[in-house]
């Protein structure tokens, strides 16, 4: 295990507060496992950078042998809105439950370690909880502290309606972390009312408190606003290679730094090398293609990246590329094809002798980039973009 | 069944208000018997003539052939006080409960007619209630309306802490009214707040809301605070015929009036008649002593109220009976004993012509009033203590 300045270091980056940072170091010093605590909503599986933030910080734990509890808030979400104000927050069944789940398995065990990871569903306490017990744990938080929250004082203070239950939703969050004993909970900034019940609930429950840590919410790719689906300026988990990467090579100069510190795994020593180069003069682009990779495969593979920053250079610098062109798939041996039987096979050429020609005239292209001779090989991959003269496409896979 | 506008006459003896009023006048129209609910704290059932004034309403509406339903709120008194701050409100254990029930039933079945009162628990339907549905429950009020009661708005604007469980609690009374699908509920003045949260839950599940009816608070002995216990200025249900009568022959004029409508079961007009009597000069004393021997005799018999009232003008208008006297039983024969054998029977004179000759002079009294001529016969009843002189007493029982 890394000791405990080592592991602060890890844990502080990004990271928005730490409350209080004290307890925490004292947490890690008893060097036992500790357990970090992260709550989901179970109606919104299709995840966004914005959302991997957290689990990026949940992974960080996860390295220093800190065990992930990753809780699926379905018991509020079953229930839905009760007011049925909110058209869009409708309840879910048993069955919407699980499969939002293992979408969210297929996504976040792009991050997390699934040994150290382990996913819950908070029915499974609160539906057994009676309205007798939810009275007594009511009776551990009073009125004034909950219309404290930015969100429901705003409200009150306006004459917007709070209805009731929204007071108790809160509450049966905290006491997911009674249940838990979590050492240590996660949340973004506008959690952070939410994680400190959690933290008075143990008290109350006679439980050593969690530690509250928060992430920043992550700006979207215009860098303004946060990142989100409404606002259409995210990168879904699910975008494709080319989508992903080209998002990333979008962001401004600026913005690359933020998306460095809250997305990257790098160390953050060769972050800051990468700035010193660039001050230096080195073009931020290079360094743009380093982030949109790294992201890249990490939820896809480190093949479908290289192709993926391949393909943005031979679409964005290079010209562009017709919609349109035939797809075909060819059977390479040991040891690849020839790049001119490929040609000739596919039908881009006519004879290997005029690939020839034409790859030495600087007419072939994969990906964007000439290939000035016919006689390399292509190996099995990802596909490939091929073109011959100005008009002749293939995109080919080779298998 | 009466007319509408004879039960509306009844029902509005005493009342504080009645709301709303038509909702109440179509209900009755319908013919249907209504049912009638009121609530009762499980853990106070030694009660005063404070809390008849409710069940004496109750019992009005049994006149008019309505259904009573005797609510015991006991869901909330076997929760207690969670946070452990009200000493004075510890959590009843299911036998507690039981038992306290039962020492109601005593006490109101007195006032009610068992054949048209449903005495009820709460916890039968409360214990089954989980968590979720609870939640359901508390999405149909709101934080702001709920802070409007009288004592939360006081306590909010003051600074003193509101759990959030007691928030609750209101919610859970007027679940009460869907659950037994109430048509009225009665209540105190104070309780006008929780019968309209009833009302509006009502509303909320799609019911026939019920129409709330409160009764104001009696005042107490001296007239000027509401009757209770810590106070000392009331009259129990269960003080013996003696402390009952002379309580009631304690109040002043005004009061008795008060008293007359909220607890005298006299039509109206014979209580005009009574207030025309005594402008016109008759001694409001008199009155007094028929309200006293009336609820007396609710809750006890008549005869115990007559001795009540004989004992009383002993007492209090004829000179002081010694504690320490004489209890001597006799038995009379078919139509009762001569008053002189009884004297004699009972060692208070040495012969009955000393019998006669004291009574002549008017040293023989009974209960503290003269009795001038001993040939009367005195019948079987309940004891009455007779005097001859100053000094000689017994108390005699004729069997």
């Amino acid at each position: 295990m890394a000791s405990v300045s080592e592991q602060m270091e890890l844990i502080k980056r990004g990271v928005d507060e730490i409350l209080p940072e004290e307890e925490l170091v004292r947490k890690l010093e008893s060097g036992c496992p500790l357990k970090v605590k992260a709550g989901f909503d179970p109606t919104a599986p299709d995840l966004h950078l914005g959302h991997t933030v957290l689990i990026n910080k949940l992974r960080q734990f996860q390295e220093l042998d800190h065990e992930v509890l990753f809780l699926i808030g379905d018991f509020t979400g079953m229930i839905g809105d009760p007011t049925g104000k909110n058209t869009t927050r409708p309840s879910l069944t048993k069955e919407e439950v699980l499969k939002n789940a293992r979408t969210y398995e297929q996504q976040i065990f792009k991050i997390l370690d699934p040994k150290k990871t382990t996913v819950l569903f908070n029915s499974s306490w609160m539906q057994q909880m009676n309205a007798a017990d939810l009275i007594q744990l009511a009776a551990k938080h009073t009125v004034a502290r909950m219309l404290e929250r930015d969100d429901f004082n705003k409200r009150y203070k306006s004459g917007q309606m709070i209805a009731i239950h929204e007071l108790l939703y809160p509450l049966v969050q905290g006491y997911d972390s009674v249940v838990l004993q979590a050492d240590v909970e996660l949340g973004g900034t506008d959690q952070k009312f939410n994680l400190l019940v959690g933290r008075q609930l143990q008290e109350a429950y006679g439980q050593s408190p969690q530690v509250i840590l928060t992430m920043p919410i992550l700006e979207g790719l215009n860098g303004m606003q946060k990142m989100s689906k409404s606002l259409n300026n995210y990168v879904g988990v699910s975008d494709s290679p080319d989508q992903m990467f080209g998002k990333f090579m979008s962001v401004s100069d600026e913005l690359m730094w933020r998306y460095f510190e809250l997305l990257s795994f790098r160390p953050i020593a060769e972050t800051e090398q990468f700035k010193a180069d660039v001050e230096a003069g080195k073009n931020p682009r290079d360094i743009k293609f380093l982030i949109a990779e790294e992201i890249t495969a990490r939820f896809h593979s480190k093949e479908a990246a290289a192709a993926a920053r391949i393909g943005f250079v031979a679409q964005f610098q290079q010209g562009t590329i017709p919609d349109d062109i035939p797809e075909v798939d060819i059977h390479a041996g040991e040891g690849g094809i020839l790049l001119a039987n490929l040609l000739k096979d596919v039908g881009l050429v006519g004879s290997t002798s005029e690939a020839y020609r034409m790859a030495k005239q600087g007419a072939v292209k994969m990906n964007g980039e000439k290939l000035p001779d016919a006689r390399v090989k292509v190996t099995a991959g990802q596909p490939a973009v091929f073109q011959v003269g100005k008009r002749r496409f293939a995109r080919v896979t080779v298998r």
